[in-house]
């Protein structure tokens, strides 16, 4: 057996381990019976720890070394993606992984209380620790020009906070104003109300059909009832969905499973007989995002959808009998401004982005105390939005991502919406027919055209290289500016 | 660390993986997507692989023989369980357990398409493999009297053919008799048919109410659905059973629930701190199967329970408004002869254990052929019942169990039933005011006596022990008939 063959071997031997934590995982969060949360804890972290003595092993630096010069462009694509992987890792101190753990898990426990009591000062000692050891970790992994780089680099290869700033800082002028308009023309004209009385099995039952006309196979996967909806494969063709339920608003879970349908339709369009390796294995959380934003918005909030899907939902829910598909679509894309990030339409979401962004990275950078947090993101949000935050729950304590030690994530959301719209509009370009196809409720030349240029690539490609080849161009705002202004102004 | 604690860290490893494998077993016969089996299968495996190791390696050997002399009584209970087991499992050559594994998945297979076109020859060669497989093992095992004791030996330590024999043969008799006298009266007093209209959600309702009165802690478990009812605990605290459900029929859901939570409320009732340990594992199948039936016919079908719960049940499913408690019971106590074991009512059900056990002795001792197997079963059947099998999927075809390779099992649901009856009338004898507590819904009393007299022993007590401890003699026939006369004659 030659050295990469070790490698295949080896990295088989924990995708299994890692497909056991993954069911564990999505068990707790959908069956789990709370006493036996303590012994799930246990379990997970063991494995966890299985996990990480197979893969920092000395014979996998040693066979990394051995294949250094494969020829095969596969092959090859993925032994320079563990070696880039593994050398991040060895740069980090075993002892530092444990203090960390800890560290974000009394984070976790901290901040749950602070939000609940909307009190800054609980939740700011841990997230001290928490920026300062992600500030040791940047120092360690090595960076160009800013720490955040090397934070950046766990959920989005290649991205820096200067071609960030440089995007982000261009969209935000045409953005603000666009916010106004469409905030604007949503208060000129209200629309009618959804509120109404949706029975969960009529909700899960029109669910179900949507997401199978959207191409998710049901014999390699299946949707569930969690309180935080989340996709997770949990092994080659077991790619499970979940969503909530509102019985008041039939929407809430349905754009749901659209968001996460997204996501399940990247991971089931990658290869699964390389799910152990790279090249079978989803690129970034930009890219992630992408998929399940475009079906979530570009196709679940237009117009043509409603067209198509507003006879099948009048069948599960007859109070929808005197709606019209323009009555639903102006329902579904009302624009208003709002504190919460995770409860704010399309138009306003990447406000809530740039604005963690700018202030995660001058922590990061520190050029902005923890102290001075609150009062930072206070002002910061009067300026983008000029509206005045009336508690901490509802303004710099309301994401859990900082408490579990997560810097440099939120970006890969407007990452994610950035790309949705820039792929939509080049699949519209590329594919001859696929807006009649996409107003017949065909959606299968759309899939084949994110399998084939997005979802096969695996991580053999780096989210630029990606973009650029799918579109012909890098990440940029002007597909995502015209999409909403498509959809809000006209 | 002394050996016996290098014993106990050992077994908390192989517990945690069996704890994997437990999920994605359960996970298997609940919602596993058709497309995932394969890699699950695979995923098993490897794990049952892992913990094959684990138990076999040679520290296993000399801890035990370190640890020989230890002095507090359960340590030193545990280690001689593991002694046993392991000095059992050290016989069988590691080729051999893949080959049988082997052996019986072919012959799982063929019995599937035996069974369906009633066609013994299909199955024939295999369960000749399988025949001569487990007699290997009992020759490689070891026995005094049959080979068919070292079989038993798998399912139920400390029984014997011979001991068997004679408390089958005893059984016999007046369980013939008995089983006239109940068909005629059955026959004379036809009960009111309950099939009806009993939606899922109503089912559900009151399966979980009754199932939390009985004490199963459902933060510590829950119910889920399956093709095949069983309880599984997959770690300490948590417990899941499964049900069926019949549209037309609320009794096949709640007896499977009833038997399903007896087995759950041992395995809640062992020490959840001891999971890893013999001390806290059931001891034997004869056992676990007393507390499944204790509870499903002892007490879910007595007057008493539906004197009860029939209120309750008319709350759920109004066609019951106009039965009595006196209706249900008859109609859940009706005698009839069938061909199918897991159909039969509670009289007339160990005719087709009796004939199991006469039968798999034989094969087993080499004085019935596998050829002959067809003709012995139907011509055994006729004298016990004097039906005439009309095929051999009504015949010798039906179980699933010696297709997976198990023979000595059958067995141990006669004596669950013994022991069952034994139990609950030692219970009764010893507990003041039982049987008023019974008839008021309230079995916290019950629970408690099989907790401390069966559940808290875990393996300390072999069956023979742990039954004369809690009943004052060996499993015998005398308070099996009682229950059965008062039940169906009286």
């Amino acid at each position: 057996m030659n050295a990469y063959q070790d490698l295949v071997k080896r990295h088989e031997e924990i995708a299994l381990l890692q497909a056991c934590n993954a069911l564990l995982s999505w068990d707790q969060e959908t069956n789990l019976p709370a006493k036996g949360v303590a012994y799930r804890a246990q379990q997970r972290a063991a494995l966890s720890e299985k996990v990480h003595e197979l893969k920092t092993s000395e014979d996998v630096t040693r066979w990394l070394d051995a294949c250094q010069d494969d020829s095969d462009g596969e092959a090859s694509a993925n032994a320079q993606w563990w070696r880039h992987a593994y050398e991040r890792a060895r740069k980090i101190p075993a002892s530092m992984v444990g203090e960390f753990e800890e560290v974000t898990s009394l984070g976790l426990a901290a901040w749950q209380e602070a939000r609940e009591k909307s009190d800054f000062a609980l939740f700011q000692p841990h997230l001290q620790k928490i920026v300062d050891f992600n500030r040791q970790m940047a120092d360690l992994w090595g960076y160009e020009e800013s720490p955040y780089d090397a934070l950046l680099e766990e959920y989005e290869r290649g991205a820096t906070a200067k071609n960030l700033a440089v995007l982000f800082a261009d969209l935000k002028g045409p953005l603000v104003e666009l916010v106004e308009a469409a905030i604007a023309k949503s208060a000129d004209q209200p629309p009618r109300s959804l509120q109404g009385d949706y029975p969960i099995e009529a909700q899960q039952a029109f669910n179900l059909e949507v997401c199978q006309a959207l191409g998710f196979d049901l014999d390699a996967g299946r949707i569930d009832t969690a309180a935080h909806p989340f996709c997770s494969r949990l092994a080659p063709n077991d790619t499970r969905l979940t969503t909530r339920y509102d019985l008041s608003d039939f929407t809430s879970s349905l754009f749901g499973v659209l968001h996460e349908t997204g996501h399940g339709l990247y991971e089931q369009g990658l290869p699964q007989d390389k799910h152990a390796l790279p090249s079978g294995t989803s690129i970034s959380l930009g890219i992630h995002e992408s998929q399940s934003r475009l079906w979530e918005n570009q196709i679940g909030r237009s117009r043509a959808f409603w067209e198509h899907w507003l006879p099948v939902a009048q069948k599960h829910f007859p109070s929808l009998t005197d709606w019209t598909p323009e009555d639903v679509t102006r329902a579904v894309n009302q624009a208003e401004r709002t504190f919460i990030r995770v409860e704010a339409d399309e138009v306003t979401y990447d406000l809530h982005i740039l604005l963690r962004f700018e202030l995660e990275k001058q922590l990061i950078e520190g050029t902005l105390t923890v102290a001075d947090l609150p009062e930072a993101w206070n002002a910061s949000f009067k300026n983008l939005t000029n509206l005045t935050v009336p508690d901490h729950a509802h303004g710099c304590l309301q994401d859990i991502h900082w408490s579990m030690g997560a810097l440099g994530y939120f970006p890969t959301y407007s990452l994610g919406n950035l790309n949705a719209a820039q792929l939509h509009a080049a699949a519209l370009e590329q594919t001859p027919g696929l807006s009649d196809d996409l107003a017949q409720g065909n959606y299968a030349s759309l899939l084949h055209w994110l399998q084939t240029n997005v979802h096969a690539h695996g991580s053999q490609l780096l989210p630029d290289e990606l973009m650029t080849r799918a579109t012909g161009r890098s990440t940029d705002k002007t597909p995502y500016l015209e999409h909403l202004r498509e959809r809000y102004i006209h």
